[in-house]
């Protein structure tokens, strides 16, 4: 089994594929792969991680609140990253039994048929959840956090759509969609899995 | 509790509805609405129906692949039915413990803060499951079936999008959005009543 989440920034993704791969005795996958990127291409790994975030190449990165500009990388470097990329997820979709969150997953593995799922929430409750896991020394205004969570949704989107036919966050690219602006994500783990199981049989 | 079902014409929320509410000892509400209009309207049964599909005033119908004009009604009647239509939901809203399928419910009764599902699936799906449940005799074309499916749903979004400030099907609408093109509706449903109850909760 391969489950696919797709979140916008601030939703709980993450918090939703880590449970859902301890529900279901999954492999998770996250962060790590940009380490295996990093490695693979022998790039730095905070350069890699912003480059997925930003969608492609920038010469800064946006970050607190404001652009800072980037040292190293060049536009050839956004072939390696993606190229690695797809080569890493596809080996991993190779083993199954796995989460994978974020990375065009859904788009890579297609052919796999992952149960794809997508996270979302309202504003607010994205800004709340952010603010509650903020960096110590945060201290972006509301405006400035938004337009942050606006730029890296812009970034997976933009990256997404390079693999797949549906766009990012439309329904038709996800057997299941959640928000999860009114809910506790933690408690709806065990039914979400028994669903994700009946999707797999399919 | 109140759950609202909005869904694609093929996708199956109907089935989805039905079940969800039996599993969660639920009333619910569907095609009698439209009898309750069309008493309270004192309009006739069959065009209150076709109204509420188009998503108001038409001189024809469209049916079994073809337009058939229609004889009754006048643009005047549309507000009788959808005045009609809002009186009838909230009634039933404040009753509450109710799956209610269509009819703008999910917007009229957002105050009550249902647990608001949409339904939809692939082209393919939805036209295998309008030919499974084709009336006898109906003898449609794909391109007619799915001209005929194309003008059912933009006659839902109409209506809706009168009442609501976020357009049919579009994710921010809903708590949850359903896939069903790759899964078996009824072994899902106890999963998703359960699932359906946790968002209650919040």
């Amino acid at each position: 089994m391969i489950v696919t989440i797709s979140r916008q920034f601030g939703s709980g993704g993450r918090e939703v594929g880590k449970r859902l791969a301890d529900a279901l005795g999954l492999e998770y996958y996250d962060k790590q792969l940009v380490t295996e990127i990093a490695k693979s291409t022998e790039l730095n790994e905070n350069y890699v991680s912003e480059v997925l975030k930003n969608g492609g190449y920038r010469n800064y990165v946006f970050s607190f609140g404001r652009s800072i500009p980037l040292v190293s990388g060049t536009p050839n470097t956004i072939t390696d990253i993606l190229v690695a990329q797809q080569k890493i997820i596809k080996a991993i979709g190779e083993k199954g039994d796995c989460v994978i969150v974020g990375r065009s997953a859904d788009a890579i593995l297609a052919e796999l048929s992952p149960v794809r799922i997508f996270v979302y929430a309202d504003q607010e409750s994205r800004v709340k959840r952010c603010r509650e896991r903020a960096p110590e020394g945060e201290n972006l205004t509301d405006k400035q956090l938004i337009r942050q969570m606006r730029e890296i949704d812009k970034g997976r989107k933009k990256l997404h759509d390079l693999f797949s036919n549906y766009p990012w966050g439309d329904k038709d690219g996800y057997d299941l969609m959640l928000n999860t602006s009114y809910t506790n994500i933690k408690s709806i783990i065990p039914h979400l899995a028994s669903l994700v199981c009946d999707f797999h049989v399919n």
